[in-house]
């Protein structure tokens, strides 16, 4: 997997993917928030924040949110962006349009799932 | 998602994934054991074993092994036969093929993940 690819941003704008800027401070969203788009950050960085502590920094080319695309659940962690910050909005029928084009991309999203399971079972 | 449309193996024929048989009791798989295949199950059941209890019994058109085959790192549980069983191997190759063909498969698998994942958030 050629995790250090950057993104190449041209196929959400071939899809109309919305774009959203939020100032330092501003919430993209809150835990427990309903929820079925993830996001990828253009420029900027975002803080996964939950019981008050910061989970993961997501900077250019991260994704965060993947959980309530997935499975259409409550978000499981609240997501703030820390300085001005611009993402892309994915929503599930973009998504399968990405990893149609570019499968790889699902083999990152799993990537950053399996990352976390992985850690949450050293946790246990 | 279409999560009841059963899974159509002839990708996998066409692809020429290995099917392997196993009698009950014995083991696809070890905890710690390198790995790099994801498994389908054809017939029969899997257990998934960690901490010498089961966290999962996978039959038919379920699938096991998927984080090692996300980031090539050891299995993380078990895999024990619980009766007569047959597997499809599924390797990295054939997992991109199969979601460019229909990247449904591919929300399926990240939504086991992403299961994974809330209940471990709920465990903690």
């Amino acid at each position: 997997m050629d995790e250090d690819r950057p993104f190449d941003f041209s196929i959400l704008d071939r899809l109309g993917a919305p774009y959203r800027q939020f100032d330092a401070g501003e919430k993209v969203f809150l835990e427990d928030e309903p929820g079925s788009e993830m996001y990828m950050v253009r420029s900027g960085r975002v803080d996964v924040i939950t019981y008050g502590s910061v989970l993961e920094n997501v900077r250019a080319g991260g994704i965060f949110g993947e959980l309530a695309l997935i499975d259409d659940g409550p978000r499981s962690a609240a997501a703030i962006a820390a300085e001005p910050t611009e993402v892309v909005a994915i929503s599930k029928p973009a998504f399968l349009a990405i990893i149609r084009d570019d499968p790889q991309f699902a083999l990152r999203v799993m990537g950053l799932l399996a990352t976390r399971i992985r850690r949450m079972n050293k946790d246990v």
